[in-house]
């Protein structure tokens, strides 16, 4: 596939990492799974994220996933999550992960390093996306720090917004690229489409997260950027319950799984262990609110298929 | 008033500390604010939050604040926020609170001390509300831990929920009540009302929180109790684009006094320095979703009043 | 006195606050304190830090402490924090303070606050000095963050260098100055002097510190000041065992006000609850290591002086 | 070797993970370090902590690091840090360096999991250490909370107390065994060593942390025994500022090797990248200070040896 550049848009999904109910690797899961994202029309997949469980592979694992993910797509940019603790290990499956086709790769800057550093370690001709990741507290990315980081990196071709909600952020990286401060950049929404309806109004390119309805991003992304600000809205607060749901901290990948698995796009929402869990009352609530999306939004009309990767 | 209980439930108001343009606090606007609270059907208000910048009044001003508060109510509960650095501090805006009539008063634990201390220094005939405050990161207050504080302290009689979200927070509270290991406990939720519809449904007694329309709050607490769920959540969902708005951090307090003020309930938008803003862009964003809620909830389609505290 | 310049140079004490055993301000105390201060020759004095009990003072009381201990200071500079949650209380403390005859102010730069926003508040005419303070995590502040807090704040004279330890960023602050990407800048260190000896070497101006024995910092700073390497070795080392004791996260100021009482200093030990405290068996460690440190600095043979402050 | 038991007492050497300067293991150095420890009289080591840099490591590597210490360690007990993100690989570390003779696994409790999930992870049949890790600041382990760790779970046999310095956690805990609330357990101390001089009269049975000369650590903690307690003091005073200056945040490491390396002991101090580093300067700080301590200590007179394994 082409290597991502700064005029990458529309939606990229942030994929789950398919296991088996024992914690093997699921490989029919994660062609199903790209299968399924291609079908529904995302431009590309992001993979071994945080929502990936990416900490809790070997190293080899996490290379054949991305390579398998990689393999699979058509038409769809990979994006491979790169971050680990050591430099050797970022180095190695950034390296595997270009070399079997993917896109580029995703760094999340840790507190105390540089991030020229990490680019240093794993070639500057591969290009990356840098995660806005405001949780650990300890690097805020104002957009002062990501107009230095992304003008000290040429690199750096995407900026993966998770700010929480950081409206006034795309706003102020778009100034500074009006005023000539800040070059061309590719600016895709995290924070679990909470605010994607005004994040593409503020100027954002397109989305990125891991909603388990791909597909109501893409509407999102392509109705806001034909102008039609009331059917963006109207289609988007039909979510928005389920949306917010997902957003609960330690759930939201447990709740991901399980609506993947009722669409039959994975064979099990099994996590590797230590992993979250939902109750029953939980999945109950869950198929409560997608009941109520289905009465808008017939895709969470949930009948799970057949063909379920097993 | 009488004073707090176990028994508490309903809709308890999170009140902004209204000023004047210039810093000062505007007593009228207390004032109105107050009967507003009381003419929509609050149970109660909570004053000297977070969200009433509490942490920017001299302890002087603090205490005309909640006794203004006190005596303007009527048929309402104030609970007063009296957590502060100093134990002489907390105590003396306690018993001025208390001797003036508030209800009770609302205490969050420090990081480092112990919650006994805290209630021994203000005395143990207060009745007071625990706030459960999860981003502060270093105090991490899971069901066993509130358990733990509920039982050791004879005075503590409701817990303000905040954990984001927690609803099997409630459902592990409410388990610990049935098999007697916990006494009888008031829990209002807060969130900014993000997850109200369910925490209802999981056990709430009701909500305590300062989204800008209370009489939403009032619906869906009354709603859930007459057991009309869908009821419940049409409402709620509608009003649940503004919800999720306001809940920007360091933004919220500045969407809400704006509301308010739109509202004609406070005469300025104004916080002391230094203060968070919305930009005009936000604005049009809020009116905008203001516009949305208002083709199903009337109350939302503001017509600013004429009687406008000053 | 004379205003702050970056040509400050020498020790100055952090002071704590004395009180009397019920809690209230102790003046006769900070009398005697600053006295004392000025008898074993300090440059300077720094009251209202986060030694000084400063969150705990209203705020009257924080301008009757600075405007006492300036008042009473004689050939020495005396520098009041200021920070507070407010931008008001900040203003009003700093400009008392200044009208008294302070020769500056301390500020720590808020987690999310921008410091010139801070600085415009109280005033571009006040000379103050920039705090370091790691502990926080949210604000880690590099070599370049203080580069430019500093050329954007002309009024900004002097860094408390207080991470822990900091030696590199003493090199690179004073390399900045040598390629000319830094102004002149005074460089007082704090870290409870637990790094004293070797931040002098560094290129440090001197201290500012609460250690109990100013009088050490005093002979250290001379000492290496005169390039008598050796001698501030030896004798910094035999006090090196008191210094690590005092650097106890929540003991500190205990054991020092402990220390301060046992000189003849203050009158009493309290701290305003909620305090930390020190056991029957740490006085005895503490002791314990004065009778060890006497062993080689007469001025730790103890014997309490029959003029303490009442 | 035999388990780990509640009796176990002495000096616990924290190893380094030696490695070539290209990155990859150095088996000769793990030979080495491994014999040294032995030499000098340690009772046992600990492998695949922090400071052993295991995160950087593909846990196949983790495995075979393990095995070697374990294979070549004679009379000395082997204890295996296996903290990582996943619990299989917690479990199959721990199961192959028990198979292998390891005497028993260390555990830091992650922020947001239970213990004993862990424990049933990796076996209840496997002695463990309770890491005691402050740093992280969401998990806080008051004497109450070790307590209930260790008497819900039988195979916690001992604390590895790293409090900073956490000399009435000690005592704390000690009065819990007293009063039959807590049952036995050992206590090694960590903190770089910084109090063990007094940790040890509080009632530690030996240190576990990673000074470069383990043969202080030793002597302290028999003097100690002893009753010395003048010559304990002497004698750790004569190192105190070594063991301060390895202390600070970053550094540590880097100071280890180097001094490691320089007694010959570790054939490069190479760390794995992202590395730590000291500058030229540092390095001549800490040789001052190594000819400083070498006036009391003749085993500082460091003189490289030939025998460099390599």
């Amino acid at each position: 596939m082409t290597k991502l550049t700064h005029k990458a848009a529309g939606t990229f999904a942030i994929a789950p990492t398919p296991f088996h109910d024992d914690g093997r690797i699921n490989d029919k899961s994660i062609d199903r799974l790209t299968d399924f994202y291609a079908e529904v029309g995302c431009d590309g997949v992001t993979v071994l994220g945080i929502l990936g469980e990416a900490p809790k592979l070997e190293g080899s694992e996490a290379e054949e996933v991305a390579k398998r993910f990689v393999k699979r797509a058509k038409n769809m940019q990979i994006i491979v999550g790169i971050s680990a603790p050591g430099f050797a290990a970022m180095r190695s499956l950034a390296r595997a992960s270009m070399d079997a086709g993917a896109a580029g790769v995703m760094i999340a800057p840790p507190p105390h390093l540089r991030t020229d550093e990490q680019i240093e370690a794993i070639g500057t001709d591969i290009p990356w996306v840098l995660q806005d990741y405001p949780l650990t507290l300890t690097v805020i990315m104002t957009p002062a720090v990501i107009r230095k980081i992304v003008m000290d990196n040429p690199s750096c071709v995407m900026l993966k917004h998770e700010d929480w909600p950081g409206l006034e952020k795309i706003s102020a990286l778009r100034a500074f690229q009006k005023d000539g401060s800040l070059r061309p950049l590719s600016i895709l929404t995290g924070n679990g489409a909470l605010f994607l309806d005004f994040e593409m109004e503020r100027g954002a390119d397109g989305a990125m997260t891991g909603y388990a309805f791909p597909e109501l991003l893409i509407d999102i992304v392509r109705l806001s950027k034909e102008g039609r600000r009331d059917a963006a809205h109207d289609l988007f607060d039909a979510h928005l319950p389920l949306i917010r749901y997902e957003q609960q901290p330690g759930v939201g990948l447990a709740v991901r799984k399980y609506v993947l698995q009722k669409r039959g796009v994975i064979a099990s929402s099994a996590q590797r262990k230590p992993a979250s869990s939902i109750t029953a009352t939980a999945k109950s609530e869950v198929d409560y609110l997608l009941s109520r999306v289905a009465r808008v939004d017939k895709r969470a009309n949930l009948q799970p298929q057949s063909s379920a990767a097993g």
